[in-house]
């Protein structure tokens, strides 16, 4: 960590809530397994996968749901799944080009499952129904979709979305590593009317929720049985994985809790800055993410960051999304715990001061 | 777990060492932390790595290495690259009837890495020389061969096996998933003497080594990059694996101090028995593991097992492997802090029940 950051008091940057150091980690699963009576010789991954898979299939109304390490092993199976089910053998996936398939899997999508992406839809805005053909064996939205500053379709679009892949006989999965805060864009309906519709979705553990790490696939029992079988051919399944689990266990119920107020905080800061002269993705808050678009290198970026850092005690981000095809870079915000210490008026001169040194940069 | 084994004071099933409750883990992995000044918040998996990739590198004499959540996957992805890398585009790798490949990951190397296996080999013989052709991609070696009683290849024939392979310009992979225990059979050379000629080898974690989880690959540095590349693709890194590195960390160097001693004991034991009415696979230990062959079902061995915990109150095992195409079952063996507290007497009393009692079923 640079020593601008290191000095700050506030730090956006990952983690979203107040860091903690290995014994902390530690300490929070040895609490639960005792408050819990799991502190028996006995207890191990499975167990605590079965706790969780229950825990999670029943916050979100589907029949089954299986427990993975990684959201990359979780989507490539889901993906492997349904395009082994097509009528017609098609490979075929629609996939956003911001999907994480195509960013930051190293083209596993290709090497280890054999896909073939269609690539449908516009950097900025939330994937629609407009490519949903009947050649292809799966439709992936990503919800709230990050690389776009974490939009959302509007429930009319979605609703229009799942009616398609019904109609056309298309499965439709969903990436929702980050839904846990989709709730109010959706006027506070339940994860289960949000989910309805959807053959399979992704959710991430150690994103909003910030547990320390792991994933989990939903679906109904055939698929979750298939899933399953895919993760032993994947070795996906440590018998050495339970401290993750468990700590994601400790910390899923109150985090939910926090959820509308970092989608609330997102918000208010976006309305803080709205009169500023920057791009803002979205304009108001889907969810407890936002981007914004700044018309220069990462590198000069990065510099400005330290020089609002040096002034004004803040480190604003520590993601800067530069893109080949894109003229310019995305500065991402994340809100959790400590983002809600920042006052607006603080978040506000944070990014003048920015701007200014950015603006300077390029005069 | 049944009544009769609960009720044993002698348990010689998994764990081999004595069973540690999720608490206990925790306070190893909590000690290993605080004792290594690695207590601060930006400790994390990558770091855990790294610190037990270079650890385990130099006890080898490799180049370097790369952690896995299993073996499963870090052999699928040797297997892989090494395919992807014949000059011919041949996916044929040789791999032993016995191999973990074929027996335990629901067909993952056809599935996941399209692989086609020539398998060539005796079940309860270590795999030779004879079946290596330059049309394969790669050969597998497992050393010690589980499912034929833990048994090595002589160094003569390992020589050969290397020799072979070098001429044909096959890669040469070991399963050394035990590895551990097998310096005392090759006369003490080191590991890295015995590594010579292997162009990739697996070693697991969980096994003889008892930590929680994880498994490592070795080879050389352009190999271990492509492997960091796979792992990628099929999402084998969650950030919150660091509990189980740890752990591995915390007990890998006292663990290895044990091994001449398990593979001492179970000569001891094997002597113990050997004038018996049983198959004794191999007739004298290579390593820490053994098997008898009963020609009984799975389920007659399991009631007699329970006699054999009631009469002498010692569990004997509880890997009773029973293959289609075999006309006995194996009972497996595995030596490590629990069976050096058995007597050779009191060992032989127990095997004499159970013989007995398996007679007096047919009778």
């Amino acid at each position: 960590m640079n020593t601008f950051r290191q000095k700050c008091d506030l730090d956006l940057g990952i983690p979203y809530d107040p860091p903690l150091t290995p014994s902390q980690r530690l300490q929070r699963v040895e609490d639960y397994v005792h408050q819990h009576g799991l502190n028996n010789a006995g207890f191990n991954t499975a167990k605590a996968a079965d706790l969780l898979e229950m825990k999670v299939a029943d916050l979100f109304g589907v029949e089954a749901a299986i427990w993975f390490p990684t959201g990359t092993m979780a989507q490539g199976v889901a993906a492997k799944i349904h395009v082994e089910s097509h009528h017609d053998g098609s490979k075929k996936i629609l996939l956003h080009p911001t999907s994480h398939l195509l960013l930051h899997e190293e083209d596993g999508y290709k090497h280890v499952y054999n896909l073939q992406p269609k690539i449908a839809g516009t950097w900025t805005q939330s994937l629609d129904d407009s490519s949903i053909d009947k050649d292809l064996a799966c439709v992936f939205i990503e919800m709230p979709q990050r690389h776009s500053g974490g939009v959302l379709p509007s429930w009319q679009a979605l609703e229009s979305i799942k009616q398609t892949c019904a109609k056309q006989n298309v499965p439709l999965h969903m990436d929702g590593a980050r839904l846990w805060a989709c709730r109010p864009f959706y006027e506070n309906r339940s994860y289960a009317q949000i989910l309805k519709g959807f053959d399979s979705v992704y959710v991430s553990f150690y994103k909003d929720i910030g547990a320390s790490g792991g994933a989990m696939l939903l679906g109904n029992k055939p698929f979750i049985e298939q899933a399953g079988i895919w993760r032993t051919r994947l070795g996906g399944f440590s018998p050495g994985s339970w401290p993750m689990i468990v700590d994601t266990l400790s910390v899923l119920e109150q985090k939910l809790k926090g959820m509308p107020a970092y989608v609330q905080k997102a918000q208010s800061l976006i309305t803080s800055i709205s009169d500023l002269q920057v791009d803002i993705l979205p304009a108001d808050a889907h969810v407890n993410l936002f981007h914004l678009k700044l018309s220069y290198s990462k590198e000069t970026i990065e510099r400005a960051l330290q020089v609002v850092a040096d002034t004004e005690g803040v480190w604003l981000s520590d993601r800067i999304w530069e893109w080949q095809h894109l003229t310019y870079c995305s500065m991402e915000f994340v809100i959790g715990e400590n983002a809600l210490r920042l006052s607006e008026s603080r978040f506000r001169k944070a990014v003048e001061c920015l701007l200014r040194q950015l603006a300077d940069h390029s005069g």
